[in-house]
């Protein structure tokens, strides 16, 4: 199958333009911040792979936004590079790395950290709200410690999650404790870091520092995609001996951009006076607002409150389709009724307005005469 | 390492920028055509990983410049990895793949072909002006036959070489006549095809899926980034059968990108008036107008005559070394003496010319008085 | 760690005897079959790697047991690499193996499939007493179908079960006429599958054809330590297509025996007259002695019913501890209470009498007094 | 093709036993300290997978040999995954390994190296008499220092050498020295380690210890099958925190045996009162026989001066066609006319003076009349 005859995407629906997405944050496109540090990077000639000023920069951005000067920062081309390389880098191949049941390396990579680290093995936990429990993390470590099992070496968190949620301070430091106290690593897959970042600092104030490596985060892969930029994500390593040869894993692992001031270029725009994090904001407010609009709805039930910027729903069946038909996209996430609606940078309030009123005269068309 | 700080990059110097290049085609930015159709490209909301407008467009496009409408086209971030997952959908790791002693795979991803392919062997054969020899080849497929060794089963051949030749339709058809006899696969690394599209074109007429499929190439990882692109290549299955689940493979691997438009779109810009050949034309012409004008400096000789748009010339190594703290750009390839000259789509005739200049006031300050 | 300091195994008494062991069918030694073959292939020079007459009547031995002439076999050193070696040859990286949640290539081999196919994920269902249901295959043949999740391209049933129960030939036939319509290819982990057939042979008249290839399996791991061999496994491709350079592949995974004699010859001893059969058929007759002395003891409950040389009991763990404190060894197996007592080749009737007098002894002390 | 269909193998003749035999030192069978051992260890049941009294007491007795008794020690099943997987513990797979181009593991493990390491790439290194210089290894730790290319890791050096030639205790500290200087790891291929070790005992009272671990290796690949065992191999670490977790990768590579009592005890046989270095000064001592009786036949020449277990004669094809066709195994090594004699701990002197006969009387009819 060549890339645009994809079968399992309900959205393949080539050549149309879709403007009613719920379906993901990354069918957004390039926000304007992104798009101007690209227009102005586009400028003569630089020094490849990396060697030029707005890597530096963005590199340099980075470490300020963490408050953490001598962190190692690699810009690599996707999410799923960004955590494998990571995970790679922390495990052997008879490691395993334990993770949410719903977490995105485990569900959305196609084996990709197994691909990467040449057979680590992915062992996981549960949690309500897509978050990992202690006692969850505990029981894994210690489930199995003979030869013949692989040896736990890396706990992998999701921040926000892919339920929408986000963890406090509190509960990362709750683990990070278990699992130094074990000689694990932590890794942290940030696809969506700013909305959590966002949320955490709107709700307690928390900087980016003290959810990641004040909280005992050794690496974070902050997503850029899913943020407004394009194809790129930064892999942060907080403790800078864990970065040794990183550079070197990158280039093999085809994850190496020659031309790198396109993807780094986009960084420095948008951390510079910190659009990142205003997309987030306006994400995750756009999620809140539509789940106050739906929940006015009868049949409509929010699952969990939001809390950065995805919302799921119960929502009839029927219902859905009929949405769905009419052009706009979502996902179904979990059992018959559960739906997820993501919200995006780009997301408008007229946007929520308009599915609002079309998932009310769905609902109401879906259910006439209760009696 | 982090991104900015490649200790084994001469060109190390961020912070400056850098104008007097002829270090690499990859040193260039975007091209006009691929910047416009990248802002056309950023409207609204589009399907991801491949199921959008651009991306069927962009597919069509290249089949239709090859004439083979059910050609598999698979969009991916980088050489390295396009080339590294075309070999390893063609190989299981036992196998081993033959190329040129100078091709790229071999000497410049770091070993990312036997990643991809977990353990596949590269064995490097000779043959002068960066070309593989049908007696090479055939040498190396019977060298071994036991299973001690790796058992062959893909020729790479790199269409421009990384000597700046080109292969002619009746040098790969001799070499696929002998590779298809013992049932291997032809895999054709072009990173520079369109600069050997452009000048076989111009030479001889050959189209592009005359020095391609009818010649017997299987499998072409066609360059967009060294064309004026950024961060994209095109894996393209002439054979459609080779391309099973290659879909997976690109995702398992990393290579799969949700906003799959902001590498189509490129694409399409370039293919669908012919930039792609009127840039790699414009670089090939370059490149023989510098050979011209250095051909003139006493002491300078191009080593090969250039076929495409790289220029090899032997150069004093002090002369080379002053150009180089003037700001020049540019490596050693070979030799105490030999030097690397690229050129590229946005390669000035007044670069070439002050460049002349300065190679020729270097020259004489080099060698003023022989008695 | 060194091989004699594994801190992970509870019988890891070095230097002592043991004598009292119910731990595992691999703690017996050579039975006298293996042995004299192993004797008399010790003479003179022969071939390496397979090339001698011993190998050759070895395999032609295992094709006339399964009545396949045209089987391709091979061996290699343990169960580990004959599983992950056959799986690898089923799969790519992006491929997934649907097999039981108790399977011992998903809990016991240290992620081995995992790494020798280079990323192929495990897929875990359920089923009561070990076996698969084909509800279970079917659900996950099912459950995603989208290039984001490892495609389902093989099943893999052990027989006998990590719970001692065999698969009859309807069930077998159940299973893989689901997953053939799918496209799956069937491996089966026979490491104990002289005890299947051996009991389904007593039960039911089956031959060993008509429990693999007539009943859908495409390769088989015949288990060659378990039944009294010393580091002999044998791989068998039934659809020869399958076995297309697996010699190859065993090669570079470090499978291929220069002295191959010393393991083809102990099947030669085993196979031409049935030692085979004969050494599963006394470990099922005493494991099904075993189960009824100790049905007699009070508080003493098997779980399920032994099918092959596996029995599960429910004993106190006070019971078990004072047991294994005599000197009696073997294995919790689930839950606090759930042991597994395994019988072996060499296992005498006198071994049992008095493991139950020593179990009925420990049982009595423990519950002195209900009062 | 199954294990008894070797294509590749000119020795294919199963069925036949072959006396005649020079074609490698693994055609013998198990030598009598070592089978009186295997048969020692065939009582009763012990734990598996390692926690036995035999292999502790292997342990301990090459901890002795080598007088290093923090030495960490792992038996695994033939060479091919001892050297593989000690490279795999010291390399990742960006990293590179220096070996000579004539080294087992670059010509003769079908890429298993590459394979286990997922990737890492072997730099060949040329050097007289089948040995690596310094002025090589010097040269291929500089040819590349930039993020392109793999870094060198290891220097693999094989003692006695595939040229039947022995490093001296000068010659390693002077590749030692400048290993170490570069920050890589030492490994020795120790295939046929015991026949260098007695002849550098013979010939310059160097202890094991001496040509090991006091001249800078870190890791031992020991053998034991061209040594007289059967498929074992011991890989000893002289730095203990270079073995940390390798148990866990020999269990996920498929090479911990369970019933490992049989290779282990092999080796107590082999080292309890030296017969490891008997059998090694047997084979030399044959081989030097050998050297000196086909040096009195014209027409027959000792390439190199054999220093261990193999002799290298330049023999004209005709004569080595007909002592084949007499049944008589050698193989080709190098150019038309080189062949490659071993002897082993089961060469007598009488097969020398047949064999010397035998050529003599084909190299007579060979040129019965110059005229």
């Amino acid at each position: 199958m060549s890339q645009n005859r994809n079968p399992g995407d309900p959205l393949n629906n080539a050549g149309i333009t879709h403007d009613h997405h719920f379906a993901s944050d990354n069918t957004s496109g390039i926000c304007p911040e992104a798009w101007i540090a690209l227009a102005e990077a586009n400028t003569g000639r630089l020094p490849s792979y990396g060697a030029d000023a707005w890597t530096q920069q963005a590199c340099d951005l980075i470490r300020g936004v963490f408050e953490k000067p001598d962190a190692e920062v690699f810009f690599v081309f996707n999410g799923t590079s960004a955590n494998s390389l990571a995970l790679a880098s922390l495990c052997q191949s008879y490691h395993s790395v334990i993770c949410h049941d719903y977490a995105h390396v485990e569900t959305d990579e196609c084996g990709a950290p197994e691909f990467f680290s040449n057979g680590t093995k992915l062992l996981v936990g549960s949690g309500p709200r897509g978050k990992l429990t202690p006692e969850a993390v505990e029981k894994l470590i210690h489930k199995r410690t003979d030869i013949h099992y692989p040896k736990p070496r890396v706990l992998s968190l999701t921040q926000s999650t892919e339920w929408g949620t986000v963890y406090t301070v509190d509960e990362i430091r709750a683990l990070t404790a278990i699992t130094k106290r074990h000689g694990l690593h932590i890794h942290m897959d940030g696809a969506r870091f700013a909305n959590a970042a966002s949320a955490l600092e709107y709700r307690t104030g928390a900087a980016p520092a003290d959810i990641t490596w004040r909280a005992g985060v050794d690496v974070l892969c902050l997503g850029g995609t899913k943020n407004g930029m394009t194809t790129t994500e930064a892999v942060v390593f907080f403790d800078s001996q864990l970065a040794k040869e990183f550079d070197y894993r990158c280039k093999q692992a085809g994850q190496l951009a020659s031309k790198m001031r396109f993807l780094s270029a986009q960084w420095v725009g948008m951390l510079k006076d910190g659009a990142w994090l205003r997309n987030a904001a306006h994400a995750n407010l756009m999620t809140k607002r539509l789940a106050a609009a739906l929940r006015e709805i009868p049949g409509i039930t929010p699952i969990i409150e939001p809390e950065a910027n995805a919302l799921f729903v119960d929502m009839p069946a029927p219902v859905a389709a009929r949405l769905q038909q009419q052009g706009w996209h979502f996902y179904n996430f979990i059992g018959a009724n559960g739906y997820r609606l993501m919200c995006s940078w780009d997301t408008r309030e007229e946007d929520i307005d308009r599915f609002t009123q079309a998932v009310r005269a769905a609902a109401e068309t879906q259910s006439p005469d209760p009696a």
